[in-house]
């Protein structure tokens, strides 16, 4: 079975690569399921149920998310109702929103599961402990299990890769918007890289205008973001995974570049 | 002119990749010029005289540093006799050592800057505001620059990049230990990397055994660290310049990896 | 010469507490010149042109900042031309407003300078070699120096605390909106206070409603901050200087509580 | 019923305060129960056996730790038998020692419950959540609960005060190590203080020699910490506790200081 994970959408720009680079690459690589991380699909910040709708029409069956999660209002309307989005699965209990989910394809049923860090992040619940009583859960559903960490320091997300070698077809890191040189298939079978990457404005810094973050670092001084213009990418891993075992076989970091 | 960048050597297993791997690099690829962070090469924490020495002999001929720079505290007793050792130029004027340096070879003459982001790391002094000042003293004497810029955060490492963009031949991140994907040249020049990655055992967590990290998370206990056994690896860029304008031409990201 | 010298007033509540404490308090320690932080006076976050004007006109003469200063974008239409207003002196070089300034009364000139801690906070220039660097400027003008330290670290604070020890008359700390039991007389004759507390409502977390707090760290949703109604208090300290030296005589913390 | 609860107990200066200060504190107090926080009792970083068995015998009957609790290797070795020894509640499960423990004295029973901040501290358990679970479980054996919130943020300390108020007897905060001047009965019934402050050399930065830290923040290079000379202090807050509701009568922060 074949799975794209594509990198945190940013806002137009990135919606835009999605319209014109998913299709293309769902046809290349013989994609069955598509999966995004959605935290900055809406400005750059957070999701709409309209922009969740968009990406749905557009070839992304299912979302993911991270400490953006809740910078749209309107997420509270509809995160509770939407089986094909879910949200860090260590917010603390009661939290709306769910965890993880289940992607039905072909017969097949794909589990996913969002996972928040907490090293430079907000304090939630244990995405170590919790990933292990999360997975056990799934397992009961299916042996195909896409995680989802969301966290910024390398350490954190590499030791995931490690701690659930084996125990998931796939640990795929977001947040830093920074694809990582560094997917491979770890020692018991689970697919991994640090970071998948971000899909959005190429020539800016995390999708925003450069000249407004450098001002920031070089004043202090708070300024409002506007997202870059320019160029567009889509950062993306295809995942080939064994439907049988959940083994994953192969992992390949994709970078599609064009002119917006 | 060809530069070797390599990343973090981490400890003994990252100074046998050093002794396996460099000779063949720097022949395949015609160095020049091999430059090192040598922030961890003491036992994964700071950098020793004998260490450093060793370092040259194999083919080393400049190193930088980090946040890891005063771990050792031999560090104190050479740093400021050593003209091949650079630490982060923005510590507060008066630290010991010197925050860039230069290597002449073939008759030419490479500026190195070496600079601490803050974001995540200790409040040093501002990077970018000094780094204008520093490459301006550099440039009196060269046009070929070299920038070291050891940070945690992807925000603050490409907002120095394009910030730099022009003004230097290369902007090298380091420190995570895990190296990005998105090596390129710039609009106006400039080489750069978000982090050029980590020089050492292979199925680690940032160089150390992944069993420890694991359980430290899992814990939050302390724990001694010990560095990891098994494959090793090399992490680099190599950076064809030109002598002239101190443009560079090309950028490419290396990963050499083998049985210890 | 009495100066009294009153903590972050916050919001509406905080101005209340001005109109109702300030004039019977000034009475009755005879104040000479009073002093407070503002950087919460408008609905806690900032301050604009009219609340600066209505906290000079109930009997405030000068206004220091903090981390809050750039929260209302009103602050920049008027901050450069307003010569009884402060933001921390540690912000890049260029930052709009002044970083220390001097009131003149009956005859004298109080030097005032504002500065902001880096542990836990942005990450400005060092307040520490920074200090030294306007201390010597302002003692060109009068030996009355009260040095307003908004951080959050304790370490931070009493470590600037001994080293302005002497050389100015008063180190008072700001920010964490809980007056410290620990006003006393250093040994070179400067009055210090870890932090002078919170002129707002009461029975709060540092001013906003304690249902909202408690539930931020229950569910770690955003929630929009609201202040607190019922009792409001007025926190301040003290200070009776030489005139001639500049050293203080006595320091004493003041905490005014009433219903609103 | 008269509790005593002792502010951090740094070092060697601070045991000398205990055995100092406490017995004639006991006796004006007329106390029953005497608590202190232990972290910083062996030279200022953790805790041995030996040094736990000297407070003891110098008439403190039960120890609570915070973030340092493991900084000595020799609590290992006795944590998990020493019944008059609590660490914070919110470690992950499994990890050794207890978050909670009881007092038995005059046929009575105090609960003691330790929990840690998360604000700017290490990524531990829910401390919210956590304490009702494990207030609930005291709840079975007494009535009388003594909470030290051993936290950095004052935003975090005085929402757990309101958050556990009517729920235990104090909330005592601990870690800052400088007193408080907000020492109150919360509404229902509830002692409180944001930190209860410190038993060490006064004259000193946190404990430590006041030229060490000074120089540490001007130069960012670490340095060998070393507790300062001088006066001593013993700070302090005796809680006077119906014996039959648990209530809270009396909350009064107390402050000793002599030469050493
Ligand atoms: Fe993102
Ligand atoms: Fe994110
Ligand atoms: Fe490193
Ligand atoms: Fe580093
Ligand atoms: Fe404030
Ligand atoms: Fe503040
Ligand atoms: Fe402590
Ligand atoms: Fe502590």
């Amino acid at each position: 079975m074949h799975i794209l994970f594509i990198g945190d959408i940013v806002g137009k720009p990135g919606r835009e690569a999605i319209k014109r680079f998913l299709k293309p690459l769902q046809e290349k690589h013989q994609i069955d399921v598509t999966i995004a991380n959605g935290e900055n699909a809406a400005a750059g910040k957070g999701l709409t149920k309209e922009i969740a709708d968009e990406l749905y029409a557009n070839g992304i069956e299912f979302l993911t998310m991270g400490n953006h999660v809740w910078d749209q209002r309107d997420i509270m309307n509809f995160i509770d109702r939407e089986s094909r989005l879910i949200r860090p699965a260590n917010y603390p209990v009661g939290a709306p929103g769910q965890g993880h989910g289940f992607i039905r394809t072909k017969g097949k049923k794909i589990g996913v599961l969002n996972l928040s860090g907490r090293v430079f992040l907000p304090s939630l619940d244990d995405p170590f402990s919790g990933a292990i009583r999360w997975i056990n859960q799934i397992k009961q559903e299916t042996s195909i299990i896409i995680v989802d960490f969301h966290a910024e320091a390398t350490s954190e997300k590499v030791a995931m890769g490690w701690f659930l070698d084996g125990k998931v077809s796939a640990v795929i890191g977001t947040h830093t918007h920074i694809q990582t040189a560094d997917a491979r298939l770890l020692d018991q079978g689970t697919a991994y890289i640090t970071d998948v990457g971000m899909t959005g404005p190429r020539d800016s810094v995390l999708g925003v205008k450069k000249e407004i973050i450098i001002n920031r670092f070089l004043t202090q001084l708070p300024a409002k973001f506007e997202l870059a213009n320019g160029p567009i990418q889509l950062n993306a891993v295809v995942l080939d995974i064994d439907e049988e075992t959940g083994k994953a076989r192969r992992i390949e970091a994709i970078q599609v570049t064009g002119e917006k």
